[in-house]
């Protein structure tokens, strides 16, 4: 059963939004058509594109291609089978161009983390009315194919662990930090500059970004609707220069990871900056990449690293799924049949064992040490190093510690009360270090 | 049309070959039977299973099995829907069992390197004329979802280029020799007590296993059917310690890299030990693990990385093609149509670019850089840099040169007129350096 051939009808696409996604998808779409069809199995040709300003030039061929000032109207062109929706956001002209693609029975292909995250309950209940598929390759980790790897590559496994490092602006960040020693506020000023950070950051640096992409990973690896409220999220403003250099003295690099692990009480998921060992394949991912890593119980251990933003990169994943479709081949949305009202168990992250990094604010003098050590033993907390840089008798120094496996809520009532001595003088920073065993 | 359930007739499996892969297979499809109907659409059960032996208890469930002496009988078996070749081998038993389910018209899952980098124009002519589809992602990198990355994931892209880790006890061999210092022949006699390497290691060591599943990988980046005989390949026989260690001062290590790279002149197809910067992401690709590295138009440069043997990984690879044939996902062999007379054109060797790496014995006396370097000239190879480690006037040490960029052909008749000269005491041992652009 090798001849297929593509001598199918053309597969009409139907582009709602020209942003940098937008306009990659109509020109890959247009460069690559002749391979597209040969892997496809028909022409895929684009119809349609909705977009604000019709007159700018976006790099593509205008010809055949009806320009709809209002996206509403794209997904009732009569000329578009396919709509790829690259809007972006849960709310407003996104949803109306998903929903109503549903309800058209027209196959929607979209890169909408959030309205996946978000409203991943209403997505469903749409699909389930709907003939039509979704897919959403593009919304999570660009380029990268980590929703068909989770979803197909590994669907014969238990997933134990997924880890994701799935904000770009992050890690470039983190990178850029500890190549330079500079401070967060001046390399998040120049990612700014280069295109690599938002003006206005917040949804990248305070993990709320990544927190999206984890919640529909973890849904796709351990079942139920996606759920970001289950995950206990912080971002990276509170990783200093200082302990960016001492991570490195320790052999370690910090990254935002989002995790989702299996637990025996249910599924753990956090997004916080973690200390990841410098010889750990995810301190190598530098700069804007993105990872993923997918722990499984007969595949092992298996990571994909790439571009996780950008037009192109995002525009590849997106196509990935129009081939699909052109193919027919469709998938539940979420690997299995998943009901809108499914819920896991949410491991409590207070029981959950780590090694952990404590960096202190303390003053010069004699005794301080002593404190913190009788504190970490009442608590039960086995100090692993302890490491002062400089000595500055009355002033204030660092002190790092670094703490044996142990269980979050013990070093959390630890750190509770190290905070309350006299001598410590700024909020104990407290980090994982994630060994990813 | 979220909507799809588990209530499909089942999927009867069976399973030519109880060797570590097959065994896995059966195992991991009783072990996650649940799961797996949730995913596949429909129960999967292992109906048959062949093997030579069938009293040895493998740590599989025997009831409703039915045991063949003879694999062709299991392919015959009207009790199975699916047929796992597992037998491996381009030839005799499983040659039959891929030839013979396919003249049944039952899809078949195989892990058999070797038969489609051999056979790929028999078995594209076996497709053609059946009903039934075949799918192999278990016969390249293991649990490592390349086929489908590539085939799928990727199937946007024009591909630039793609590199392979493919062999894991190269890789091992090679992780082993840069962390202890040992020499090759230790290290492999040690790889044969840990079986990572065969009791004939000619197949791993010399690069022919690497060859095959380059050849399966260039054909889906490429087109064409898999061209075994357009592979340059060499081995990891002739990396000494020396060169490890040189390689290690230099900033590279040294990985047997699979590189198919698209020239304006058609393919080039390697399979070779290179240096790669030691920052580089294959440097980072430790011990027996394989990865493969994919530059794609517009995804960029995407990298797998994951166990790349062992029944339990290839048997992830093998139970994911059979999910998708459970769902009906069919694909073209090769990801489109290809005739099995299509040929790609080969890009001549001679004429690729690159740095180069070139290790020299020669006596410690004056003049003989004079006279290496002099040859160089003569050739239009520019040195990049010269390292001589000892000094031992009269006897044989090591000279290092590194080459600027440069054509191949240039550099081989460089080496080869080295080698001619009195003080130039073993072959120069030429290695290019790969510096993934």
């Amino acid at each position: 059963m090798d001849a297929q051939t593509t001598s199918g009808a053309a597969l009409k696409i139907g582009v709602a939004g020209l942003g940098n996604v937008g306009a990659s998808v109509v020109r890959l779409l247009q460069d690559n058509a002749q391979m597209l069809a040969a892997r496809a199995g028909r022409p895929v040709v684009v119809t349609a594109v909705s977009a604000r300003d019709a007159a700018r030039d976006r790099g593509f061929k205008r010809d055949g291609i009806t320009f709809h000032a209002d996206a509403r109207d794209l997904v009732k062109d009569p000329n578009v089978d396919v709509v790829v929706e690259v809007i972006g956001g849960a709310q407003g002209m996104a949803w109306d161009v998903v929903s109503g693609a549903l309800a058209l029975d027209k196959p929607v292909v979209t890169a909408n983390k959030a309205m996946l995250a978000l409203r991943g309950k209403e997505v469903l209940a749409a699909l389930t009315a709907s003939k039509a598929p979704l897919a959403f390759e593009a919304a999570v980790a660009g380029g990268i194919p980590a929703i068909k790897t989770l979803r197909e590559g590994l669907a014969a496994n238990n997933i134990r662990a997924v880890y994701g490092i799935l904000n770009g602006t992050c890690n470039y960040i983190m990178s850029e930090m500890t190549e330079t020693g500079r401070a967060f506020a001046d390399v998040l000023a120049d990612a700014q500059k280069l295109g690599y950070a938002e003006a206005d950051p917040t949804f990248d640096v305070d993990g709320h970004d990544a927190s999206h992409k984890l919640a529909i990973l973890a849904a796709l690896a351990f079942g139920g609707v996606p759920n970001v409220d289950a995950i206990k999220v912080s971002g990276i403003r509170a990783v200093s220069a200082l302990d960016i250099g001492f991570a490195r003295e320790l052999g370690y690099r910090i990254r935002l990871l989002g995790i989702a692990r299996k637990r025996d009480s249910g599924i753990e998921q956090t997004v916080e900056a973690c200390l990841v060992p410098m010889n750990s394949p995810l301190a190598s991912v530098e700069g804007p990449l993105n990872a993923v890593y997918v722990d499984g119980d007969f595949c092992g251990k298996i990571l994909l690293t790439g571009a996780g933003a950008g037009g192109d990169a995002t525009a590849s994943a997106v196509v990935a799924d129009i081939i699909d479709f052109a193919r027919g081949h469709h998938l539940p949305l979420l690997g299995r049949p998943v009901d809108a009202g499914e819920t896991v168990a949410v491991a409590p992250i207070g029981k959950r064992m780590g090694h952990f990094y404590l960096r202190l604010q303390v003053i010069d003098q004699p005794g301080v040490i002593a404190d913190v050590s009788a504190i970490l033993r009442d608590c039960a907390v086995s100090l692993e190093t302890v490491l002062q840089r400089g000595r500055d008798p009355g002033q204030e120094v660092s002190v790092i510690l670094t703490l044996h496996e142990t269980e979050q809520a013990r070093v959390d009532e630890a750190v509770q009360k190290i905070a309350a001595l006299k001598s410590v003088k700024e909020a104990p920073h407290l980090m994982r270090i994630e060994v990813l065993s």
